[in-house]
């Protein structure tokens, strides 16, 4: 006995593009912040003019090193969703996939600290570290000690793959998740503005991501998506704006594409024989987590065969592009520090455990 | 100074429709499970063979009464992320949009049960209430109390809205997730299953909910949606099996297509002035974050405006219908039992607080 319901147009035919469920798209992320923040008061605040999210006073810790980060919209739950105890202090989003201004990320910065210290987790897309930057001069200048973790794991955009020496180098995508959770864990337990540094800088340095897109994501406020494919073929590469990736590939199936994305990470992490990874298998907006399970499925086979074990794992969109459908594999060798820090308790929108 | 990227192909273009990460359409939910067991070693076991998925052995409560629940695939995060502390002892997985068999619910059913009785928690649907009833026949033959909870909340198929009266009534959808908490909290405090049977039909007779769909879903393994929509209207009273819904709307902004949703779910729900409701706002499978806060803050203006105060919430995609670009509202009137309940901690992979 199915429960299945008929689908009464079985016939071919075009699609009618995207739409979105907003009112304005000029206000489309300030009223998003409002809702969300009606959603958690437990957990955020919301600060306007300039605008931010910061954690709400129950979760507040005076003398701990305060966590911000920021970026552009569209990547939800990121950053908005790791506001809490265990994450960060504040969030800075900008519009969507646009930076925050140097404005809103000093106020951010200021509000957020408590005396022992701010640290900024930003993503390296040029917007973004030019405004992080210029408020963190800005709140030094008003005696705040402010320092810097730079997350760049997108392996697609490594200057040994493009053969682009002066450019941007490495893109920061869904490793920020693992930056933010482990140094979120360690300013919980008290460590100075310093450690978090080290520890940051190294928790970035050895994460690498890539991302496989099927389809690309549509604008508020449009109709068609930012890029179009061929039916037989995936955006290999893409970052999470909507950009065009770095190569078309072969439509295949979740055990080809999965092999495709974890073997070069793998590879550029150097893990051994007898290693293990924390594994995050991320969506991109509206893949849905059956298909992110098949794909994490195809993850573990593939490492496990290079006799890597999967010890820690995310499975889920939390670093998004709007509504593209598609997928990130990112892979972050998984030492007793890391796997520590990485269980120790969180609670905000997105993480909690 | 902006990081926002280049959209390269700025003209009008058709979408290419959607495909999905999977290997055999056949084999998609089965590996899918395996992923998701893979992902949630500390909350979940797998069982094949009958296929269902259980409470991991740190998880089992020995003399608690036992939630199972199921139905189609396709809904995820329901029901296998709702499988932990304080939810669910078993789900019970179909293929996409189909029942599971009576054979799987009765395993998972004797499997789930410690002694103290198993209550089903059933949406709405012909397929899932025949197997469920059948499973609860032979659990109940070998000797296992078994009762059920009838969810069946969907606003648009009540007969009073559609004038059918023989028809098969008010589907089953997202106040399953409310059902599910709260009788599952009280589980854990060790209520009978004669008191989970009556509380849980208390929580779903005052449930109701109304969705709204932008695009249709496409199915694992096809290219393009269940059905079509005009790019100015809207499929309103959708279900979440790609069904079309009762009728036909014009597309609009969020505010009012929410006030569509809200006005008939509080005035069939009775909600007086002076009252507190939990609503959720649901994302039925692509509907970003972002969309999703925008139309919560939409139903608390709408709410306010009543004098209806929204005192618990829950906003994100936790009843999906594939990849439908969608939203439902479901709104349950917040006595102190539902709030106490509610806030029962709980522990799965989509739920945890």
């Amino acid at each position: 006995m199915s429960a299945t319901t008929g689908r009464p147009d079985a016939g071919p035919r075009a699609t009618t593009g995207r739409r979105q469920f907003l009112n304005d798209r000029d206000d489309f992320v300030a009223e998003a912040l409002e809702g969300f923040a009606l959603a958690h008061p437990q957990l955020v605040t919301l600060h306007r003019d300039p605008d931010f999210l910061r954690r709400a006073p129950a979760g507040r810790r005076p003398g701990k090193v305060a966590l911000v980060s920021g970026g552009g919209s569209g990547h939800e739950p990121l950053h908005t969703g790791f506001v809490g105890v265990g994450m960060l202090d504040a969030a800075v989003p900008g519009r969507v996939f646009t930076s925050p201004t140097a404005l809103q990320v000093a106020a951010a910065t200021r509000a957020a600290n408590t005396g022992a210290g701010v640290l900024h987790v930003v993503k390296n897309y040029t917007g973004d570290v030019l405004n992080f930057r210029i408020a963190a001069e800005v709140a030094t200048d008003d005696g705040v000690a402010v320092d810097q973790v730079l997350v760049e794991d997108d392996l697609a955009t490594d200057p040994a793959v493009t053969g682009l020496d002066d450019g941007p180098g490495r893109r920061g995508t869904a490793a920020v998740v693992v930056v933010e959770k482990v140094c979120g864990a360690a300013a919980e337990e008290g460590a100075p503005l310093a450690d978090l540094v080290a520890l940051g800088r190294r928790t970035a340095k050895r994460s690498r991501t890539l991302s496989i897109a099927l389809t690309a994501p549509t604008h508020p406020g449009e109709r068609l998506p930012s890029f179009d494919l061929p039916e037989d073929e995936v955006e290999f590469g893409v970052g999470i704006h909507g950009e065009r990736g770095v190569g078309r590939r072969a439509f295949s199936t979740a055990a080809e594409l999965a092999e495709q994305l974890v073997t070069p990470v793998a590879d550029s992490i150097e893990v051994q024989r007898g290693d293990a990874v924390l594994a995050l298998v991320n969506g991109l907006g509206s893949t849905h987590p059956l298909e992110l399970s098949v794909v994490f499925r195809e993850v573990v086979r593939v490492l496990e065969a290079r006799g890597v074990r999967v010890v820690r794992s995310l499975v889920g969109s939390h670093v998004t592009a709007l509504d593209t459908a598609g997928v990130s594999v990112t892979l972050v060798p998984a030492d007793d520090e890391v796997v520590r820090l990485w269980d120790a308790p969180v609670r905000t929108a997105a993480l909690t455990w």
